[in-house]
């Protein structure tokens, strides 16, 4: 995408490792200069900004504040964005273990979604104006100050909602949404079984599943975040560390359940297949199982791809079920879908039936707590980073500073 | 069920290779009496009763009219019904061909679904009374001229709808209901694919289908059925013996379908699977595919199943797609889910939404022309079976009867 390019263009004040690369994808873009018509000279300022670089596959210190320098110019139909928060999804985490195969090879910016404000719009875009507060959806690129991408990847933000707030309502929300509303065709007294319903899937799903009347909702959290969890509208919280989930369900409700989210992959699929009512429905978005670890882990790997779920059509046939795959990434195409997916939301945030929520923010310098923080799912909601610079971290850094000088002063002295 | 019990105890006049059978099964309930204290002398007169049994797997001719003795007395929550229209499913071709494991070993009574009228009901029956126009579901046994069965397994027929209508109507309108409505999601401007069109199922789902604002239907069928099922409701009809009919949808519809009803199984699944656009269901009911003759065909059974559909976790995840299986005959303990289906397809039978195309009736003498009707898939509609002997056959029987005495006299005469 556009916001892609401009950065690897611009990508100068890099450290070392990413600078050699930089200078074999300059002498590649001379080269390509050579062959094609000297292009017309850039009227628009060379501007610079931080951004969240994938410097290759592995763990969390893969991710990397670059400084890059260019003109971000929007074309027809795009947006120049000021970014001012970003969502951190487990596709994240996938894709840094090189496990997401939609993700660009490294070095790549990533980042699937975030907001920010308008400060600039290209040819043709007529719904959308400088000032506008927006939250976008990319396929990567959005961990970064500014950013440039097609208008039509970009949503109003609500009255009321903050910036945090947008950079966590998208991925999760349209996820939450569609598994439940298209695939899962939830109805009043149905029950659904809703794994990590602390994190920003689980939190947005359990109150989608609020607004129909009389939903059973078994949710799956370590004990310490169950009062959390209740408070959100989880009617049945189980600790999936010291329990047998598939049993606590058994024992409120002896037939199963009629819907059930599995981010987990693995054998857990094969549990939960067994634990859907006739005409149930499992929803199969995600592999968490295999994020054992910071790197890619080829034991966690087989096992997961060694116990996977796997069915044929005869089998399928008596059982009286549904299994569905959702990966709001593989969407991208489908504006039409998503679109549709996001006024429906905007209106129940409105109706104050929905509401994200941010368990923490992080500056992009500490990408990497944040990351473990998502990764050892300490958090309870959606995990943020701020592009900006705090102006607490300027004031520490100078407080830093000061001390310092007069510990070097004082030492001086002695 | 209970009327497959009194059934069996009830046959008497049997060929004798059902008559060995039955010797065992007497042998061996008397050898349970002996365990209990004895049953009170039964109350009720004896009648006679003619039933269609499938007498071993195989062709046409394994299914037989056998005339059976017996008292028939509703227990307590049953009611016995005089038939009057027996319905034919693709279940009970599948079943004489010893695939369908739900139903009992030969010698058995055939038959899921049926219409008549209520003769008597046992204790605790409180909505039903004797003359209520019932139509019915079950296991097996409705083909026969009483039947007894669970109260709840009948249904009150609407005004309007004749004993052979309410014979189509169940099996297939639930089974195209549940499918559509509850696995399929259906909605406004949404487009879904209709194998067998012109049968039973096909029927109902276009009906169902149409019942929803701006939806295209894509159906297959002969040629020589286009009219009819244009006519029912099909947007696009195709002739699935000349054209392929993946490349007709594409033509229409380049990104392909929401919803696809597969009855086919073996490789058309796997192309419904890929013809779904994102988001789309497919839903497994059958494998029409297995039925190529009149017997258990081993290279059909071996093909069909080397080429089905299967897929894992994995797979499903990146494809943004559900696939379903749906057989009615294993949800029979499910009888809240029927229930609200029911009560549903009646409101729009009232509505004069729906309504259940009757493609022939026969007597059950000629239930080999019947199940062969279906089986060439030469029905427009439901192929249903009459308990009755109609009086125009009784007068060709006299007039045969005539015509060879005449013929005799006149040979005499000679």
């Amino acid at each position: 995408m556009s916001g892609e390019e401009a950065a690897a263009a611009a990508q100068q004040q890099q450290k070392p490792e990413e600078q050699k690369k930089d200078t074999k994808q300059e002498s590649k873009a001379e080269e390509e200069q050579q062959q094609q018509p000297p292009p017309p000279p850039p009227q628009q300022p060379e501007v610079s900004y931080r951004s969240l670089v994938l410097s290759g596959y592995g763990g969390y210190d893969k991710v990397k504040v670059v400084v890059k320098k260019g003109a971000l110019v929007p074309k027809a139909g795009e947006i120049l964005v000021r970014m001012k928060a970003c969502g951190l999804n487990f596709a994240d985490l996938i894709a840094r273990q090189g496990l997401y195969d939609k993700l660009s090879s490294p070095p790549v910016t990533l980042g699937m979604e975030g907001s920010g404000i308008v400060e600039a719009v290209g040819e043709g875009v007529t719904d959308r104006k400088v000032g506008d507060k927006v939250m976008m959806l990319n396929k990567s690129g959005l961990w970064q100050e500014v950013v440039v991408l097609p208008a039509n990847q970009s949503f109003i933000i609500p009255d009321g909602m903050s910036f945090e707030e947008a950079a966590a309502f998208l991925v999760n929300y349209i996820t939450a949404y569609m598994m439940i509303f298209d695939f899962g065709n939830l109805r009043p007294n149905q029950s659904i079984l809703i794994h990590m319903a602390a994190g920003g899937v689980g939190t947005a799903a359990t109150q989608l599943s609020k607004t129909v009347k009389d939903v059973t909702i078994f949710g799956t959290s370590s004990a310490s975040k169950h009062d959390a969890i209740k408070e959100n509208g989880v009617t049945h919280p189980i600790d999936y560390r010291t329990m047998d989930y598939i049993e606590e369900v058994r024992k409120t409700s002896p037939k199963g359940v009629d819907i059930i989210l599995d981010p987990l992959g693995g054998s857990d699929t094969c549990k939960a297949f067994n634990l859907l009512k006739p005409m149930g429905k499992l929803i199969i978005y995600g592999v968490a199982n295999l994020l054992t670890g910071q790197k890619k882990n080829i034991v966690a790997l087989a096992k997961t791809w060694w116990n996977q779920f796997s069915i044929n059509a005869m089998q399928l046939l008596h059982s009286n079920k549904a299994i569905c795959g959702f990966h709001l990434g593989y969407l991208d195409e489908e504006s039409e879908l998503i679109q549709s997916a996001v006024t429906k939301l905007i209106e129940l945030y409105k109706q104050g039936k929905i509401r994200p929520k941010v368990d923490s923010v992080w500056p992009f310098e500490q990408v990497a707590d944040a990351m473990r923080q998502m990764q050892e799912r300490k958090n309870i909601g959606k995990v943020i980073l701020s592009p900006e610079v705090k102006k607490e971290e300027v004031k520490k850094e100078e407080a830093t500073k000061e001390v310092k000088e007069e510990a070097t002063k004082a030492k001086k002295e002695e």
